[in-house]
């Protein structure tokens, strides 16, 4: 299974590709990188420069399944609006091309991916170099979108019962 | 000038289409309703119906700029994230049709249509009916998306060199 994982954000979208296979617990990092909007321009401008790079990154990889990080008001108060407005775009854009997105909370993914709900970031980073095959990027955003990708396929394809709702 | 007013939201956006001339004063209602979403679905083929919709009604009325409502993270806590991504989404939509989006928070479209910024709905409404001619609706969300437009008209054709920047 290919999953695409995204860190949403107005400024930058981590975004990665994995494929994943859990009877060789393998997790393959076949692309990643990040979607950088032009800050010069308005929020509608930078908001459809997100949704024309979403859609040639799933165009090009044609992912099954995404995850994405999950928004709290309580985060980032100064941030949450511009970053809730890019993840509708996202949302909407993987809804058109009939990818089901699942969310998971930063908690969830450090969990998932430490063992520990409140890791660090150089913890999680830690992790995701020891899960994953393939070079590693530098931009948070795109690890993070690593650790996200790799919280779904764990969550997803080793407690797939879960799901079955979804 | 052809202006599509926008308030919006994840269950209900409200849509109009006002054709302003300042010269003679007329603000005629050429059309206005609702975009309502399956509350059963999921946000993101909900953000994608939006996202349908709006297009529609844009390539059916070709409007040449959009007043929307501007959000703000202190209003209400537990919509703020489902109406900005909702918000997102529809930026992004007026954005791929080269349709110039406008922001105005509720106190600046309040005084302007009654002169006191904290007016009151039913005297929103009341100003509403009194500017716009054509078939005032009923629905809350479509008669505060007249209202937006209404704002932008009078803000920006009646003062336009605080937009020469824009």
């Amino acid at each position: 299974m290919r999953i695409l994982g995204i860190d949403p954000g107005l400024a930058i979208v981590g975004y990665s590709i994995l494929d994943v296979n859990t009877e060789k617990d393998s997790y393959e990092l076949v692309s990643s990188g990040s979607i950088q909007t032009d800050k010069t321009k308005d929020d509608a401008s930078r908001l459809n420069e997100i949704s024309r790079d979403l859609q040639e990154i799933i165009k090009t990889f044609k992912p099954d399944e995404a995850g994405i990080e999950k928004l709290f008001f309580f985060k980032n108060q100064k941030t949450v609006i511009p970053v809730a407005q890019a993840r509708g775009v996202i949302l909407m854009v993987l809804s058109q091309n009939f990818i089901k997105a699942y969310e998971y909370t930063p908690i969830e993914v450090k969990q998932t991916l430490t063992g520990y709900g409140r890791a660090k970031k150089d913890e999680v980073a830690f992790s995701v170099a020891q899960i994953v095959t393939g070079r590693i990027p530098k931009l948070d955003d795109t690890v993070d979108s690593i650790a996200i990708a790799v919280c779904h396929a764990r969550n997803k394809l080793c407690s797939p019962e879960q799901y079955a709702q979804n």
